[in-house]
Order: C-alpha cells, then sequence, then structure tokens
C-alpha cells in the first residue's frame, strides 16, 4: 500500500491527500487550486512558484537553481512541478502564481455591420386541432409559417418533442427561431413568444476567452465577459497543450471538455444578468488560432505538433452546438470561420475581417500579437499572411519576475538620473511586471544605456548589478514590493525580447519583401490583440519591433478577432467575406523560408 | 422498514426480492422474466397466467374468477398482474406467459427497384502532406472527392476527427460513405478501402419487429431478423403504451430506449453474421404505426390517446441515427415515412408502396391487419384510407386459451363429425390457439352450426357443453394437451372474432361506400401483414370478413411494411413516391363516421 500524505496550501487554506511521488503542482491541481503552470510542468517557466513553508520536500534540481537561483530556494521558494513532499507540508502560493485577478482584453473597434443571421424568430399563433382539423402539429405550423413567408419545418425528434409540449402548454402560440435553408426552414429553438433570439460570439485565446452575448435581430451586445481560458493549467502556450494534448486521447478530450465548460459557464453567467435563459442562445460564432479550434473541435493535434503542421481542415465548419456540449438551444449551431494554415487560424481570419474597412485601396499591414503572432499585409488585393513563434515573453512568461497583465504588475515606468519610477496596475505595490512593462524597461535601459544594441547590460554603469556573477537590472528593491522580494531584469529577460520582437519584425520584413514594397508604403498599421492595446508603442519602435512611421498610421485596436467574431455572428455576408479572405490569402511559411533566419537574427538587435 | 419477499421463478430457477405490495408481474419483470402482458399489466387479458406453486398470496378477485375459472383458480394459476405475494412463493410461469419462441413473419413480395440510395461510397487515395504542400487533410480530400466527381465535404467534428486518424492510420487511404446535399456531400462514415456500406430497415410493429440488412450499393437482402417488441411488457397494443407513457416522461422514454436497444441488439447480430460492423451501416429506414412511430422518435403522444388522435408531424422525418441512440455509423440518417393521420401511420405508407405494382390502373384495396388494421382504396389516382380497431384477438390476446403463433399453438383445424382436428405449430402438443386458429375455428363451427349468425353456441348441440353456466366447445381435451388443461372456445371468444372481423369489414364497405362502388369493382385485394399471411382465407370469407371474390383476386403478401422500408432504403425515387402516396390520400376517420356505427353492427354478423 503506497503512502498518503497531506498538503496544506496557504492561502487558501485547503488540504489535500495524495499519493508519495505526487508533485505540488499536482497536488495544487487536486485541491482545486488553479495554478500558473505556463510551460505545461515541464520546469521552465518558472511561473508554478511556491514556498514551502514547513515540511520536507525533494532538493531542487539545476532547473530550479537556475531559474530561483539561491537567494529564493534559501527564502523556500520551489517550483512546484519539480517538487515532490517527501512528509506531510505547508505551503504559501504566492499570488502571482494563482491564476484569476486578471486584467481582460475584450473590446476592439467596432464597425457597422448590416444585421443579417443566419436564424430569424417568428411568433405563431394557431387554431387547436378539432374533429374537423386533424392536421398534425407540424401541418398546421407550416402553413402559419408558410403564411408569414417562411418555408416549411425540418427538425429532428427533440425538437418537435419541444414544439408539440409547448404549443399546448402555451395555448397553441409559441416563438420560433428558424434557420432558413433551401426549401426548409431548420428550427433552432421553441421559445415563448416575444423571446428575444441571442447569439454567442467567443474569442478562444490561448490564455483568455473574451464571451460576448448579443441580440441577434437587433445586433447590439447585451453583455461581454473575459475569462481566463482553463486549458492554461496544462500548458501557458499551444505548444506544450499540443504536447499534452498528443500523450492520450483523454488528454485531448479533457481539454475540450475543460474549454466548453469555461465558455458554457461564462455564458450561463452573462444570460443570467440579462434574465435571458441558454435556450435563447440559437448561435454560436467561435474563433481561435488553429489549435484553438482543432481542441475546441475535438479535431486530433498530433499533425500540429510537427512539420509540416498541417490543420484537420482549412474549411470554414458548422455544426451542432450540442456535438461540442455548448449549452444553448437544441437545434443551435456552431460556426467557425476558416483557418489559414496550421499557424494562422479563424481568429486571424476575423480579425482581418473587422480590419477590412482600414483597407478601401490602402496597403494595410495586421499585426495581431500573442504568444503566436499573426501578421497579414493587404495590397492591391493580396493578401499575406505569415505566423511567427513571438512565445509567452509579452505575456509575462519565462521572465524571471514576469507575471500577467493582474493587480501589482509593473505595466510601465521611467528610468533617469533619478531612478526608476514603476506604475504598476491598481496602483498596488509590485508583485512582477508584465509584457507591457517589460518592453518598456527594455526600451528605457537602451535610451539610458544600461543596455547596448545586442542586448547586454552595461556592467561599467554602476546601475547595473552583479547576483552570483550574473549582471542584472534593479526594478523596486525588496522594501518596496507586494512580497519582499526584489524585482529585476535580467540579461535572459532582455534576451527573451529580443527574441520576441525579432520575431515579429522579421515577419513584418518579409511580408514586406515579398510584395517587394518599404515600410513607409504601408498606410496603415494595425496592432490588434490584448498585448497590442497595452503596448507602449513609442517604446516598441525604439527597440525595433516595428518599423518607424509617422505615429497616425498605426491603430491599437484591441480584440480585432471578438469584433469579427461579432460581425460573423450577425451576418450571413460577413461569412461569405471570411470565405473570400481565407481562401486569398498566400500563406508565406517562415520556417522553411530561407531569408528568414538572416532577417531573425538581424532583427533581434536592439535598435529602430 | 418495509418487509421483503423472496419470488422463485420456475422454469427459469431465478429469485427476485421484492418489497411487499409488490404484484408477481412486476417481481416476475424485476427478474428480468419477460412475460406477456398485453394489456399492460390492468387484468384484462389474462395472458400473463402463472400457477402459484408455493406459498401465500392474496385471493382472487372478481377478474381472475371471471378469466381464469373455478378449475384454474383451484389448479394454483392466477395473474401475475392481480396477485401480490403475503410471504415468500414459489411460482411456475407457463410457456405461452412468456414472450420469446414466436412464429415472425418478415418476408414479403418483392419486387424491383432501381437502386439509387441516399449515401454513395467512394474509395480515395492521397498523397501525405509534405513542406511544399501544406494542404489541410479536408483540402486533399476534397480534391480527391472532386476529381471523382463528387460534391466537397461536409461533416461534424466527430466525423473529421474519424477522418484524420482514419488517413493516417490507414496510409492516406479510406473509404467514405458521402450523402449527396446540394453543393456538398455530407460525410456518413469513414472506413476503410472497400468495405460494403450497409442500411439497415426496420418495420417497428406492436408485437414484433422485423429488421433487415441490406447491401446498400447491390440492394440485396444480407440478413433478416424477427425479434419481439420489447414494449409489450408494457402493454400488447398501443393504446396501452400510450397509456403507460402518459403517466409520466420518464416512461416514455422508457418506452424509446427498450426499443432502440432491441433494435440495436438484432442490428449487432445480424452484423456478426455477415461479419461487418455497425459502423458500415451507413443509413436506416424505420416504419411503423403512429403511435410506434412517436414512441421511437421519443415524441409526445399524449394527443394520441384522445380525439381527435392528430399525430405530432405527419411528414417524412430526417435525423441523425446518434438522436435516437441507434448503433450506427457516426453520419448515419434515419428516414421515417410520412404518417398519414393519428392511427395511419408511416409503416402504411410503406406496405402501399410495396404492393404499388399491383396498381397500375387497377382497383386496388390493400388491408395491412394487425391490431390495427390499416385499408386502402385506390381508384383512378385517387386513395382512400381509415384505420379500424380490430384488437389483438387475431394475435391471441383476450381469447380465453388465446396465444401468440409459436410452439405449440394451434393454428388450424377441421371440425367434422368425427370430432375435432387440431394442427399446432412444430407438431407440438397444444398449449393454446393463435389467432389463424381461431379464424378457423370459428368458420369451422359455423359451418358444422355449433354457431349461430349472432355467435350463440347452439346448446341444443351436443358438442357444445356448459361449464358454470356458459357454453364452450372443446378444441382439445385436458389429457391432449401441453399443459394438461382444456383447450375451449368460448362465446366471448366467439364475440372478440367478430367486433375483429366486424370492424375491419366495416372499414372495407365504409371505403367501397365512399368510391362509390361494389365490392365485385375490386380487382386486386391485398391482405398485408403477419397474420395476413397465415389467415385461412375461405374461412375469412366464409365469416364474413372479407366480400366474396374470384379467390385469384386476392394476395397474401406478407409483410408489405417491410417490403416498402427495403424501397425506401434504396431508392431516394421510392422516398418521392412515398411522399407523393401519403399527400394523395384522403383519410376517412371511422370514429366520426356516421355510417360506420350501422355497417359495424351488420358485419359483426357471422354470414358472407
Amino acid at each position: 500500500m503506497s503512502q498518503r500524505l497531506t498538503v496544506t496550501l496557504q492561502p487558501a487554506g485547503r488540504r489535500v491527500e495524495v499519493e508519495a511521488g505526487t508533485n505540488l503542482l499536482e497536488a495544487a491541481q487536486k485541491a482545486g487550486i488553479e495554478m500558473v503552470a505556463s510551460c505545461g510542468g515541464i520546469g521552465i517557466c518558472a511561473t508554478c512558484r511556491v514556498r514551502v513553508v514547513d515540511g520536507k520536500v525533494t532538493p531542487p534540481g539545476a532547473t530550479e537553481v537556475e531559474e530561483l537561483g539561491r537567494e529564493q530556494l534559501e527564502a523556500g521558494f520551489r517550483l512546484a512541478c519539480q517538487t515532490v513532499p517527501l512528509g506531510d507540508v505547508r505551503l504559501e502560493i504566492p499570488r502571482e502564481s494563482l491564476l484569476g485577478g486578471q486584467q481582460m482584453q475584450v473590446t476592439g473597434r467596432e464597425s457597422q455591420v448590416e444585421i443579417d443571421p443566419t436564424v430569424r424568430g417568428v411568433d405563431i399563433r394557431l387554431e387547436p386541432p378539432a374533429l374537423d382539423d386533424l392536421r398534425s402539429d407540424t401541418a398546421r405550423v407550416n402553413e402559419a409559417l408558410i403564411r408569414q413567408g417562411f418555408a416549411p419545418l425540418q427538425a429532428g425528434p427533440g425538437l418537435l418533442e419541444a414544439l408539440s409540449l409547448c404549443l399546448r402548454a402555451e395555448g397553441w402560440q409559441a416563438r420560433l427561431a428558424l434557420r432558413p435553408n433551401g426549401a426548409f426552414s431548420e428550427l433552432a429553438a421553441v421559445l415563448p413568444v416575444g423571446a428575444p433570439l441571442l447569439g454567442l460570439a467567443v474569442d478562444m485565446g490561448s490564455t483568455k476567452l473574451a464571451l460576448f452575448l448579443v441580440e441577434l435581430e437587433s445586433g447590439s451586445v447585451l453583455g461581454q465577459a473575459g475569462v481566463m481560458n482553463p486549458q492554461i493549467v496544462f500548458g501557458d502556450d499551444v505548444v506544450s497543450r499540443i504536447a499534452y494534448a498528443n500523450k492520450s486521447v483523454e488528454n485531448r478530450k479533457l481539454l475540450q471538455t475543460r474549454l466548453v465548460e469555461a465558455i458554457n459557464l461564462g455564458a450561463a453567467e452573462l444570460c443570467k444578468k440579462e434574465d435571458a435563459c441558454l435556450d435563447q442562445i440559437v448561435e454560436i460564432v467561435a474563433v481561435g488560432n488553429t489549435a484553438m479550434h482543432h481542441l475546441f473541435c475535438g479535431l486530433p493535434v498530433e499533425q500540429l505538433g510537427s512539420a509540416p503542421y498541417v490543420p484537420v481542415t482549412d474549411a470554414a465548419l458548422v455544426f451542432s452546438a450540442a456535438e461540442v456540449g455548448l449549452a444553448a438551444a437544441a437545434g443551435a449551431n456552431v460556426y467557425l470561420p476558416p483557418n489559414i494554415a496550421g499557424y494562422v487560424g479563424a481568429d486571424h481570419v476575423a480579425a482581418l475581417l473587422a480590419t477590412q474597412s482600414y483597407v478601401d485601396g490602402h496597403t494595410t499591414m495586421v499585426v495581431d500579437i500573442g504568444t503566436n503572432t499573426e501578421i497579414s499585409l493587404i495590397r492591391q488585393g493580396r493578401v499575406l499572411s505569415c505566423s511567427c513563434a513571438s512565445g509567452p515573453a509579452f505575456e509575462g512568461a519565462h521572465i524571471r519576475d514576469g507575471m500577467r497583465a493582474g493587480p501589482g504588475a509593473i505595466e510601465r515606468l521611467r528610468i533617469d538620473s533619478e531612478g526608476v519610477r514603476p506604475v504598476t496596475i491598481d496602483g498596488q505595490p509590485a508583485v512582477g511586471i508584465c509584457g507591457s512593462g517589460i518592453l518598456n524597461a527594455v526600451a528605457e535601459m537602451l535610451g539610458e544605456r544600461l543596455l547596448d544594441e545586442r542586448g547586454v547590460l552595461n556592467v561599467k554603469d554602476e546601475r547595473v548589478r552583479s547576483t552570483n556573477g550574473k549582471a542584472e537590472f534593479l526594478l523596486a528593491p525588496a522594501s518596496s514590493t507586494g512580497h519582499g522580494r526584489d524585482i529585476v531584469i535580467t540579461r535572459k529577460d532582455v534576451n527573451e525580447i529580443q527574441l520576441a520582437k525579432g520575431a515579429i519584425r522579421a515577419g513584418l520584413d518579409i511580408l514586406l519583401a515579398e510584395a517587394n514594397i518599404s515600410p513607409n508604403d504601408v498606410d496603415d498599421f494595425i496592432i490588434a490583440g490584448a498585448f497590442g492595446t497595452y503596448l507602449d508603442l513609442p517604446s516598441a519602435l525604439k527597440v525595433g519591433m516595428f518599423p518607424r512611421l509617422p505615429l497616425e498610421r498605426y491603430h491599437q485596436v484591441g480584440n480585432a478577432a471578438g469584433v469579427g467574431a461579432r460581425h460573423l455572428l450577425l451576418s450571413r455576408r460577413k461569412r461569405e467575406e471570411a470565405r473570400q479572405i481565407a481562401a486569398k490569402v498566400e500563406y508565406i511559411e517562415l520556417t522553411t523560408s530561407a531569408a528568414f533566419t538572416p532577417r531573425f537574427v538581424e532583427a533581434m538587435y536592439l535598435k529602430e
């Protein structure tokens, strides 16, 4: 019989019994505590930091010595995924290691769209059957529909049952949600007379889900919510999640189930606020990168995990919401716009759709920044697209003191002769630094010559200190922080930013070269995505992440994919446009492009 | 705490513990013994007869005294549904009270049909993805389909998953089952290259289910099976089952589940015999009367239980087999032909379709005999249809010694001065009399003047005896029977036959009157249904069940509905014909016809 140990988790105050050999991350997950574990528990991201307050654990390995440093190890800090208890233990989980309380980006620039949804509502009022009128329920309904200009019904038995019961319960009247399909009207829902038809648009980011509850017939957004993507506990980037999914079909289905549950929960809360019910949701649009798209649909992702990275499908999908377990009307469909390639997904198609108003004869660059950054250059009817592995540094991962954009994160700062003046989210004591802060810090350090173009810290400057023989720059001393530890920028942190911005800039340059134009030919430079909204444009220009153009050409549009998803919910014509956009894209695979590597190396330099 | 009693059931040798107050029928059902309980356990059909061998039970009530008589009660016979144990008891269940071992009717006259199924098979062989060919799986498949003259794929995520996995497992080849639908090919199944596509046709009778496994592309019937309709334990006729279903949604869904399970089991056995798998079943056709149709689909039946008896739908239904839990290919559909009215169902449409070859300018009468008998008169492009509640007497129910057409049932007999010479099914010692035997007995008794036209037994004839003051005719003395009890025909038995044949004859006459023709104008008189095949035509004519026509005009065609179901499986054109037939039917509601009652009273007389 194997030994069982007790793990106590603070500040939540939870206790959990685990088998000997279970690591602390698994113990926390078992206790229902959702920790950040960006790399999926393989010990390379240092986001699952915990402090062992009491009890014996396995000694730190090389990874932890590297990621945490002696000072933190001595203070009891450990990586939860690398540490196994040897007896009963008590842990303290720092706030930055917990999910929840994150800053969310769910808005984007709205543009006008003609309301023409796939589902229409019609109120019917019928005469009940009588001895001289023996028509079936559907014959009675069809007569009313045809009189009102609709095609006759098509429905499976579940909906016919609902129809028959509702008509008898509601005095032979009902509101039908109908989806015109050729000679038939597919029945999407049977509702009480007058009930508004709702739609749900979901932007499934790797990190965050943005949900929009929309009144289909008016197009108005009734409510919106940002929730964490629960898949994050299985890995912070899609590559880790693909690796996790490929271990077993159960793993893959678990990623699907967790995601769908989170969407259902978010939708239920949005409905509750509007005094509506989930049965009123008659259409759902979901957008995401290709990996999110496949995991959501329950499609295999093995082929996304290795070259040549082909998706199962690049066509738009329409299927019953029930097939993936989404809570909605019995006849609700889900629509997912087409994917472009293994790493340019349906979310980028939605973003291109939402930003079309900028195009109109202009040359437009659309950069949707995330763990994976999709870039499109639109010029003279051509659409050139590529995808860059920009990594999670802009999300605060793989950075020594990095964190997500939550309370206490340094989001911007100023460095001058007076010292460092950090600004944190919500003005709380600093506990780490988020993506926009890191980019800002690197630009400021460059301006102060604390860094050179190669990203090397200037050890001759007295403000650069050395800890265990490694150069680092102090952003906030322990005395000023929320957790009593120094917050610093290391050489490695700078290098992560160089890799990220270098990848994006190389992608931009290759698209410009492919179109045979110079940066100055770009009329509109659209920066989309949550990080793109908070990004400090001067810093981005200073480190050479983007080419320098007149400032008015840059547009930080927020969640363009979410806006695109709403357009696809409201307008059948937009779906046709999405198809046309996806079909038009000329995809440039950077991993096999001979020009990429030299451009990438060049673009890692910190210069305009 | 309530008392628990043990009930032991022989000859199965099962024991079951029940709560005090549970009746013996419920106890047998709990023990997994499927008993006949034609009336649904309300004590009026006397089919659930058991013998209490040991232990105390409640005393017999008036129903049992009436149905069983003193002799049987003294021998320990009781109606299981009316008897409650008062302590541990041991029962013997006579074979005639058990389901199973019934004679099945699954064949019918075949006619030619052009093979044009809704689903087609296509073998595809693809080049795998490569660095210079990044197309998605579906793009690759679509190219191959278009090259072979098929429209591009449409599929939900479950089938796309199967497709992607199969292509990689099978070296980039597969056999796709495709359902052409406008600009798309709906994916019904992904199979190994060369696997035959199968279809399943099911005739869902109230008593029996006939299943046919068909190779879709050749049209050949690979196998067929007859299984009991498991709903029979909840009531032998649809009226009892509707009453049971209307008690709760759970009851209604239980009737559906049991039915679907029986079909799945039957299909699995048919597939096993052919070394095929259920995944090869890409299309299913199910026909049944309106109540069976609704119970199969899970539709409400409350409105079928009272006037004006309207169905939920009279249109043909097509939906995913998975929606009702049928085991088949992931993308298999079920098709049910249109219903005509509350009591003229999709099975009659199928029977009309199968017998169309008789029509061709002729005047044709189609009589599909069952617990409910549907009749259609086809003449000069008109189709007049009605439904008669002929009752379960022809299935052996509501008859003192009645039983189903199983081994030991008297199926025909000869009465003359020498006595009675019964013939039993399988030549086994008689244990009861089945429908064809009863009809035959009544005709013979009429011939021997043991009966008069009113159905009154001639007590002056010494062969008619009196038991407890009631006249009865001995068919087989206890010494000759398999269970050691007399088998007799009573006045009540004769009356049941009068009611059944009177209802059918009245229906026939009313249709003839409606068409303003005489019986002799009928060119072809088609007798369909299982009982119709075994029915002794001279007996039926002698008692006046059918009008007398030259014998060559009668056609006993067997299971026409099953044949029609197979046609609907194989031919899209037949589905269109079914729609046209159903649309053409002029339904005559007998319950509200002023002409019916006098015709019915007249038709009960036992005369030509």
